[in-house]
Parts: structure tokens; sequence; C-alpha cells
């Protein structure tokens, strides 16, 4: 990204340097301390100079190092795009135009991993903390994907880390939507079947308080999952799974027109003519 | 939330005053001004205090007409958790054990509507801008899910935006995941199929150049749609619908332990016994 904070425009005066994006806008990334009065000066001509170049967005990635650069950047019309625990990044639009700019993040994205062994028992944990902390619930291994992370991947991880069982991705079996899951954001959460590759458990002592192989049919009699609509559907999913008589989305990798690889999550095995649904 | 910035303790300190959030945190809603040298100074008697209260996250949201109270924040220890256009969410975890605090949310979420009328022909568009600006290219309609809104809703609502078609939603067929898509951010498109309840075309004057039903062979026949590997997975699943050899996810409507009501997304249909893959 930019490696200076400021370069200079044919007069002599002062500008923020930035690098050009493919939609006609400019992403300034400062990096160095500036301090606040010469960067409200510097973005003053900036500003001017790219309204010239006819420069749509401006990016501006302010580290959190550089929090006192946010009060001039705000003064100067710049409003908050998005933020990580190391930077803010704000964001102006400078034609008179109604903004075309990309929207936030408005997803966290979890799974959750239905794992059977050859004896028809299900992987499940007591978690040490959360909304089923103290209960004597058992559930499936779940967690948060990371920023970047592959849905599959997640899946692979997370029971691994949680139980030490080694397994492989087969498929996502149904996903559920809720939204206002932390203040305004949304959730996605990806029922995933994966087949073990092994069976000792090493439970992680910091989230886990106890996992373990336990027959299907006793993990679907608790109690709590027959009080929860949620959980009784995808109880009778996995159950289908199990016969053989449901089939969900499998991942294939493709590459899009940018080259990158990417996964498609699709139904791999067609489908039947008759419908009927799952019993819950 | 909270209706005034500052309360007081038992012995007459000036605190910030906030609402106990469920996992043993506070929430913090600055809305009137405090000048930032009194904010500092309530905020450290505050730390104070909630290091007593045994307190864990604590979460302080910021208006952007605020921001002359980031820098104090940042002073403090906080950081960034996330932002949107009015608003900054700063947090601090006052224990000394790692934090347990949500994740941000990582994935934006976008649409992509598969619309057949009674003559096979699908339902397209060419957008004023984007990648396919000036490429000819038709599309199917799609577009950004919008925080909390149900992705089965996004995509009837696009369609009749774009086009003015109404329609009802069948299935999700297949999603894909990528990253970076903008930033460090990864991004969930849901093909979904839609039923059309009306035939009428009035295409959005802002975003859309032209909009037409076209025979699904010719659509699927672009050159560009053939050189894209993901394009000709979504075209061959399309196929394999039409011709009622292929079932993806619909939503059921289910309630959670929250009596939030949610959308579960499945296989209604069950599974066959044989399995073959999607051609391609």
């Amino acid at each position: 990204m930019a490696a200076k904070a400021e370069s200079s425009d044919e007069s002599g005066v002062k500008l923020l340097s930035g690098i050009n994006d493919q939609y006609g806008g400019v992403i300034v990334d400062i990096i160095d301390p500036i301090d606040p009065a010469s960067f409200l000066s510097f973005l003053t001509s900036s500003i001017a100079h790219w309204k010239l170049e006819g420069k749509k967005g401006i990016w501006i990635k302010l580290p959190i190092q550089r929090v006192n650069l946010v009060e001039p950047a705000v003064m100067k019309g710049f409003w908050y795009h998005h933020a990580e625990p190391t930077y803010l990044m704000l964001v102006n639009w400078i034609p008179p135009s109604p903004h075309t700019l990309p929207a936030n993040a408005s997803h966290r994205v979890a799974i959750g991993a239905f794992l059977l062994n050859q004896n028809r028992e299900v992987l499940v944990v007591q978690e040490k903390s959360g909304k089923f902390e103290g209960t004597g619930v058992w559930k499936f291994p779940t967690g948060v994907v990371d920023e970047g992370e592959d849905i599959y991947a997640a899946a692979v991880r997370e029971v691994k880390e949680e139980t030490g069982v080694d397994s492989e991705f087969v498929e996502v079996l149904a996903f559920r939507q809720s939204h206002k899951s932390f203040f305004e954001k949304s959730d996605l959460f990806f029922v995933c079947m994966l087949q073990a590759l092994s069976f000792d458990i090493q439970k992680q002592e910091q989230e886990i308080e106890a996992a373990q192989w336990m027959p299907f049919e006793e993990y679907a009699a608790q109690p709590f999952l027959q009080n929860n609509e949620l959980l009784k559907y995808t109880n009778a999913i996995c159950k289908a799974k199990m016969e053989g008589e449901y089939s969900g989305f499998s991942p294939v990798a493709t590459t899009s027109s940018s080259d990158e690889k990417s996964y498609l999550y699709l139904n791999s095995s067609r489908a039947p003519k008759r419908e009927s649904k799952v019993d819950v």
C-alpha cells in the first residue's frame, strides 16, 4: 500500500498519497504519524485535487495508533465504513451523485458439525461457557468461521480443536439465517455433516467441559432438543441423512473471472421426482 | 438504551451509565455531548467501578457526532469492534483472562435470482455500472441482502426493484463463498430460484440498462458464461432444475429458544438413493 502519507502536486501543495482502486476511487493507507492539523490541511488540498481528477470513493484506513486523525477526517465529511480491532476504515464520496460504495459486512458465519462413528454414535460436547454452561446439554461442536476461511475448512478445524478428532467434510445439510444476533448484525449458521477419520477424543481444556461419542438416539432424546423447533428439524435432517434419505450441498472448487478460487456448494446428487417433507 | 451519559456511585464519583448485557458486560450508549476531558475522567472512574463489580466486556457506542470521544476511549485501552456509517462501537475486556467477545461480522451476503416464465424464458438484465457495464452481457438480477433481511425476501425484493416483476421464492439452488471481496471481507452469494407472479417488465432507471425475458438456451450460450467455471455450474444446476432433476434448499420458519423467528433452509424433498453428478 502507500509507503508515505503525503506527496505533492505540480504546484508544490502537499497531498495525501493513495493508490487508485478499480472503481474510480482512491485508497489512502495512513501508516506514519502525522499531527492532526497537518493531516487536516493535507486532506483539504487532497479533496480538491481528487475532485479535479474526477475521483469517486475515497477510502482512508487509519490504524488504531492513528486514532488522533479520526476527528479531522470526520470534520472533512468522511464517515465510518467498517472497523476491525486494529483499524478504522473511513470513506467519502466526491461526486454529487448518490454513492455506489459496497455495503459493509452484515453477517457472522458459524458452523455446527454432525459427525458419526461406525456405531451410529454422534460426537457431542458440553461447553464451559455460553448459554449452555452448566446445563448438562450435549451438543454438536460449533464455532465461528474466521475471516477468509472456507465453511468446510472451519467445520473440520472446529471439530479438531474442540475434540482432537480428525474428519473429512461431507455436506452442508441445512443453514439458518437469524437476525440481531449481536447488536444489529445477522448470523448464518451452517449445519455440516463430516465423516470421522479418527475416533480418540482429546478435549480442548479452555472451552470444552466434556466430549464423547453418544448414541444418536440418546442425543436426540434430550429434553432440551425436544423443546426447540430448530433443533428438532436439524435432528430430523440428520436422521434422514443417516438413513440415506437426504442430500445436502457439497463444495466444488471453481475459479471465477478474477481467477480467485472459490467454493460453490450444490446438491451433487440428482433430486428425486417425488416431493415429500422432512418429518419433524 | 442509556438515557444519560453519566450517573454517580455511592461516594458521589461521576460514572458513565450503561445497561448490563446477558454476558456479564455493560453497554454504554453515549448520546449527549460530553467534553473529552470529562469523558476521560468519567471513563477512568467507571473502569475502576466495573472492575470491582466483576464486569467483563464493556461496549461503548459512539455516534459519529461524538467522534471527539474516540481518542480518549482508545487511550483508556478500548479498541474498535465494528463500525457503521453513523457510529463506532468500541470494546474493552476488564478481566485478566483472554476475552470471549463475539467476532465482528465477516461476510457480505448477496443473491442472484433465476426466474422463468411459462415459455422457458429467463428474466435477465444489463447493468448500468459495475464490472458488466457496457459489455452487453445479460445476467440474472442480483443484489446485496440488507442488514436484518431474509435471503428469500431479498431475492423477491431485488427482482421487483430491478424489473418490476412480482415473484415468489422457491429455493436456494446453490451458494458460493468467496474471500477478499472488498478489503479483507468475504462474500456469500446465494443462487435462488423464484417463480414469476407477473410478467410485464418495468426496469429500474438508475441501475438497469435493459431487462427482458430471454430463452434460457440463448442466455446460457453467451460466450462470457461459457468461459466462467462458476457460471457454467450455475447454468447446469438451473437446467437440471428446469427438468425436475435437482432440488435445492427451501426456507422453513422456525422459532428458536429465544423465541425469535428465523428461517432454516433445507432440502424438503427426500434425496435420491443413487448419486450422480451435475453435468457441467
